[in-house]
């Protein structure tokens, strides 16, 4: 039998980590209360995030909010909050998400102090982040520690499978999603016991799957206008439901721990090219979407030109690399062109505009004229290069084009070939 | 103006020959005439083909059928039949379409002496041959001297733009279906006229079109339950729709005169291979089906394993020959393959076969398992002759699978190669 107290005790925060984390998340709250109420400022400060709701792991951060009254204009509460979290995190740094708000460390624990509007549920929000005390408190009101720790072993699990983050890089599933499958199901065995069974797409609850189209529907209970589940991707819903099967068929700890997948190389014979060009300083929440929509792109111009791709992988760190792998990558000298069908009052023009340059035809197969010419352009290098040239890559990358290397795959030392050789079910 | 009357001088039989036909004709009449009413034969000679009809051109062939009571039973009309066209054909050859004929020659004049059932229109025919002399009364009866001059010229335009022939090898216009057309359009002009405006089958009653699904309908005068343009491909309906275009838009002498296509030879960088084996001593009508199939074949295989064939052709005479284009004639090392979706039972499955088999994975893409693995069969050559052994090609060309042979073209002189680099519209 597999001894899920073990693996929570290999995951969870020890005394010493608690206790930590309480005496700092107390010293902020207090100071933060004594500031806001010297200065006669309408709001209040809240403990928000996994630690607040017990379900955090070890090394988790402390999520602090800030929560003005709604009769503060932005600009006045985003200043306001700006100096506060400044007030508490000496060395902090401004970050921007929908508000802007203060990152820093105290005592190696990371704490992120994040002003946002009080609401109520139902009540319009102004931002997204309005909504997570409102998260925090669902959560608390409808857990006890077992669920606490099902909720934990959930996300132990997903993160070991590769599936687990809500970030655009990852497009897994968030802590609060885990958060609301375990409340909903009621423990982590129902939770891997109705992805093991689902068929298509996950909704709940069951009747919202006409409102909302992504792949995996999870009506907020807190708001029943947004699908917390939008960013998971299809592909990490997949993985879920292969990694639930492949749990209950061999119920074995190697599940709650992350697998190093050594890359395998190995002679494909096809064309491997690695696209590659500096990254921006751009945060990945808006880098990311632009390398996808590139290799899309790349993608769909190989395609079109006859270079059938095959596979296609990204890898972004400091620089961005975007992998392709072509079954050739050089075209014949000649390429069949379909002209109009024969009915057609463009097929005498077809004729006269191709009898004399054509390599063979204009012939006729069924009811449609065709010829076959000498293909333009032969390379994927040309190609490639041909429409970078007129391709929109995305508002940060487009000022890059100039740096963007073509390099042939050549055992050259990428991460995204790394990547690319270490493919398997959850990678 | 382009000069019909010099056209038709060229083609048509002069007097000396239409001379020799009529004398050649009357003698077989009156021979056949004698010896069935000394034998007490219920029978009649009758001639039919384009010299009774006056719609023949140069060295045409003299048909005589002898038209027997429906009284007889098949195999006593069929051996009478025989005997009267050896009588009349010293040195005749046996031939087989429906019934068995005689076949031979007179003073260089080619004569078919062809047995068949005397039927009145409407009623059922015992076969197909049976219709012919209602055939010469129609065209005799609708056509004077203007209009059998116009059929003739549309056999030559026909014959010269490479649509004309009813054999399978050709899948043509019949000369009967240039009788019907100039009957029902009154002037070859009008037909030339009504060919570049069709858009679409030709439909021939236009309220014919549900009876019969071929490109080509004109329903038989004679036997409105046949469609008499059911052997023509949609191919050669488009190529007589483009001719008659183009020779509206420059009427030329030109159009009725073949032209010679000389192959242009040149590089096209794909892999050409020709399939060849001895032609089987068997009849077009049997042979070209079986032969468009295995081109059809060798296509589809050539398909499914990957190398992305892009022409074929066949030439048929002493040898069989099939060419078949490819854009390469060796696939990667690796095969990208398609697996279970996951939420298929097979899934689990999947997974388990090829983990420690796969070059790669397996991996998810969206909601499907797929895998990179060695590809088996990497070479054309391999992969035709492995499905060879497997696959039915016809009765007739299954007993010469063994001396077929795969080469690659390079340069080497088929006939094949030839008509491959002589394509145009019209070839």
């Amino acid at each position: 039998m597999i001894d899920y107290k073990k693996i929570l005790g290999d995951y969870t925060p020890d005394y010493e980590e608690s206790l930590r984390l309480k005496c700092i998340e107390n010293g902020i709250i207090k100071k933060l209360n004594d500031i806001i109420s010297s200065r006669n400022i309408d709001a209040e400060p809240v403990s928000v995030g996994s630690y607040s709701k017990g379900t955090n792991l070890k090394n988790s951060d402390l999520d602090i909010f800030i929560v003005f009254s709604k009769k503060y204009p932005k600009n006045e509460m985003e200043s306001i909050g700006l100096s506060l979290g400044h007030y508490i995190l000496e060395n902090g740094v401004e970050k921007y998400a929908e508000h802007p708000y203060v990152s820093g460390y105290i005592e190696n624990v990371k704490i992120d102090i994040v002003p946002a509007y009080k609401i109520e549920p139902g009540q319009r929000i102004v931002s997204t982040v309005d909504r997570t005390p409102l998260h925090t408190k669902y959560v608390i009101e409808n857990t006890d520690e077992n669920l606490r720790n099902d909720i934990r072993l959930l996300k132990i699990f997903m993160k070991a499978n590769n599936v687990y983050g809500s970030e655009v890089s990852k497009a897994g599933f968030s802590g609060y999603l885990c958060e609301i499958l375990v409340i909903n199901f009621k423990s982590f065995d129902a939770v891997i016991k109705y992805f093991s069974k689902l068929k298509g797409r996950l909704i709940i609850p069951e009747n919202s799957g006409k409102k909302f189209q992504e792949p995996v529907v999870i009506v907020d209970p807190v708001d029943p206008t947004r699908n917390a589940g939008a960013a998971v991707s299809l592909e990490n819903l997949s993985r879920m439901k292969i990694a639930s099967k492949l749990f209950l068929l061999n119920k074995n700890e190697s599940f709650f721990y992350p697998r190093e997948i050594s890359p395998r190389y190995h002679k494909r014979g096809t064309c491997i090219y690695i696209i590659t060009l500096k990254r921006p300083d751009i945060i990945d929440d808006i880098i990311y979407p632009q390398v996808f929509r590139f290799e899309r792109q790349i993608f769909n111009i190989a395609d079109r030109y006859g270079f059938m791709p095959v596979s296609s992988e990204i890898n972004v760190d400091n620089n961005i690399e975007i992998l392709i792998e072509l079954q050739r990558d050089v075209l014949p000298d000649v390429s069949k062109h379909a002209g109009p069908p024969v009915d057609s009052d463009e097929s005498i023009n077809f004729i006269n505009v191709w009898k004399d340059r054509a390599l063979r035809g204009p012939y006729i197969e069924r009811d449609r004229l065709y010829v076959d010419s000498e293909t333009r352009i032969k390379s994927f290098y040309d190609a490639l290069n041909l429409e970078l040239k007129k391709m929109d890559i995305g508002k940060n990358l487009n000022k890059l084009k100039d740096g963007i290397k073509i390099i042939k795959y050549n055992n050259s030392d990428f991460n995204v070939v790394k990547k690319f050789f270490s493919k398997d079910i959850f990678h």
